[in-house]
């Protein structure tokens, strides 16, 4: 039982991080799309070499032209059509505002039946970025609300006015061209307009609260800054179609998935987990513990992004940390495992990408002189889990959309 | 809205704790039963009054006689046909013994068309017990364990054997009679041969333990005190019925559907949480956001019994931490409610039995110069949640059978 609980874990990991991998996200959102005009592909962020490599070998040769800006050392080889850009992250510097500017060239002359595909991922604020003020200017005005003690929000409302390209001014820039916009999240919960501070979705924010924001902090802005922050964002963009993809939920909605191949009744409980990592192991384990008897075969899910508190000297993860915490409380269940995995293949600073645990995991680990609560306490989980065979490797797999961590029941 | 939540979940507490009563429990145990020959009633523990008052109302004239075994001070009147007696706790007396005494004396007559009508609560460990060695004999042998750090389960192989009426004992006495017996579980999981060390229920442990135990422990024993080690305890009982009642899962059952009722689709998640108080109020937020779009009635209970680390010194328990902890995590949610309630009526050392916060609570909080954040760290959420009318008060119960916690979501 212990071994094919094992190898259903595997088969939901493999097929959950394939599902959230750039390339196959991006197909994914195009699958059985047409676009009637001409298709320009603009990809900005971390993943935007990878994101329109896979965008480009959808759309053959629907292709016009194309731009890609993203971090340097990330443009792995030339892709036929698209030009690509490799700058500045996470401060932008000449390079993003080149690589901008050339997609906003490429936008400016599209008619209404021609549709911008928009590929945006993580890092795509500094990446994408493109300044109507100096840059001394810029620099200056930051500094100022820094020292102020403006919140992130208070600097968002600000800076979005200062770009042509924020606050869903790209979008506006690309009309009468449709926008198709795919993006890849990795924050929880997916607020678009925090994604690369929006390029491509209505802004939420006023002139007034930019004002208010100025007065209140005394800012000392010159005429133009100030012309610029009367200036409103788009509230409404009828122009924009956005699908967001390999997120966390997805992880979480693949993975439900795959349980449901494997004969699982699958419930995806949260993709918003947030809390210390033992802590939601051993929720989970309580779950377990009460549906082990049901006499069906169950998957409960939570995707998120638990947190460690480190107080001890050890190796390990916040997904093996939340695996070994819950095998106290699967302990001696014959028919139940638990485990976690972080979708990027790296969990805390080790090799392992998460942890497996089973009924049979406490029992292995005291046979071996480990105690659970003394491990937790030194946070070595890695060499806990590696000594029972419970580490999950996976090596790098090329995306980072947050964790997933699974109970499986079997009947 | 937010009203509506309120006042669903204040019809969903008085039902849950209503169903779990000590009489509430022992009525629905018997509904519908019927006995047919003699029926004897023996009721043992700190809830023993109020379970044979409730057994006796619903049996009528069927009853033949009665024993209750209950702590000084918790007989509330006499029950016609019943004999009431007071005794030591946690420490058995001679009242104990005397009481036990009788209840043998009671059974001992019976034939196999007879019931036993067994109730049991917490507390019958000390209150029902008559000894097979003399009292200072027994003394000393729990000494020599306590000094030579045996483990509560060694301590019970030992004790289980040097009784007439634990280890199953008890339930073999009444043969030929039938033994019904209902227990009223405060233990997480219901593991009934831990409930009053199970006078009624088979014995797992062997003399074979008993005996390496009392080796391992070099126990100096009397050829008495050996030759009832050597004893074996009932393994099997073909005479006994048994139906656990007024436990946690109880109360989650009852809670789930007092949620039906209002027309949410309820799902108990576990009835065995023991996590970290404010950790689950976490993550049950999360299932909560992830859960509040989906634009049905849903409600997810968690029952058991959370645990806080003290380190603040303000004043608050168990569920006033969870809910003020998912006050954070529904924040704006104006659909969500999470709520947590002591089944006793009394939560920590205050005079709340839990709490409730809504999507609203962390802005009122907020409006107060409360921190949430602070307020944890200082165990403070009694004040914290009073300023917000967000205390949970019922009273002192009557009953005691864990907590429950409730997400619950409007379309």
């Amino acid at each position: 039982m212990e071994q094919c609980l094992r190898e259903d874990a595997q088969q939901i990991i493999d097929q959950a991080i394939r599902a959230v991998q750039p390339d196959e996200a991006v197909r994914r959102a195009l699958a059985g799309r047409s676009f009637p005009g001409r298709v320009v592909l603009v990809a900005a962020g971390k993943a935007a070499w990878q994101m329109a490599h896979a965008a480009v070998s959808c759309l053959g040769d629907r292709l016009h032209a194309g731009v890609v800006v993203t971090k340097y050392g990330h443009v792995k080889a030339p892709i036929p059509g698209v030009t690509c850009y490799e700058a500045g992250h996470p401060v932008p510097d000449e390079n993003s505002f080149r690589g901008t500017g050339a997609a906003l060239d490429l936008v400016r002359a599209l008619t209404a039946e021609d549709t911008v595909l928009f590929l945006l991922s993580g890092g795509g604020s500094a990446l994408f970025e493109q300044p109507l003020l100096p840059g001394g200017e810029l620099q200056d005005i930051t500094g100022q609300l820094l020292a102020s003690g403006a919140d992130i929000v208070e600097m968002n409302v600000i800076r979005k006015r200062l770009s042509a390209v924020k606050g869903g001014r790209f979008a506006r820039l690309c009309a009468p061209a449709r926008v198709f916009s795919v993006v890849l999240s990795d924050i929880l919960g997916d607020p678009l307009d925090m994604i690369a501070s929006g390029p491509a979705c209505p802004d939420s924010s006023t002139c007034r609260q930019a004002l208010d924001i100025a007065e209140k902090y005394r800012l000392r802005l010159s005429d133009r800054a100030l012309e610029l922050l009367r200036t409103e964002t788009p509230k409404e963009l009828d122009n924009v179609e956005t699908r967001i993809t390999g997120s966390v939920r997805e992880l979480c909605a693949a993975a439900a998935a795959a349980c449901g191949r494997l004969g699982y009744e699958p419930l995806v409980l949260t993709d918003r987990l947030c809390c210390e990592a033992r802590e939601a192991g051993s929720f989970l384990a309580s779950i377990a513990r009460s549906h082990a008897s049901d006499g069906r075969a169950l998957a409960f899910l939570a995707g998120g992004e638990t947190v460690v508190h480190l107080r001890g000297t050890g190796k390990g993860g916040r997904n093996q940390e939340l695996a070994l915490a819950a095998a106290d409380g699967i302990q001696g269940l014959t028919n139940t495992a638990v485990f976690s995995v972080g979708s990027d293949g790296t969990d805390g600073p080790t090799d392992a990408a998460g942890g497996f645990v089973d009924g049979t995991t406490a029992a292995a680990l005291e046979r071996r002189g480990i105690r659970i609560h003394r491990v937790l306490a030194d946070n070595d989980a890695y060499h806990a889990l590696e000594a029972v065979g419970g580490l999950i490797v996976t090596g790098p797999t090329g995306t980072n959309v947050n964790d997933v961590s699974v109970v499986l029941i079997r009947p």
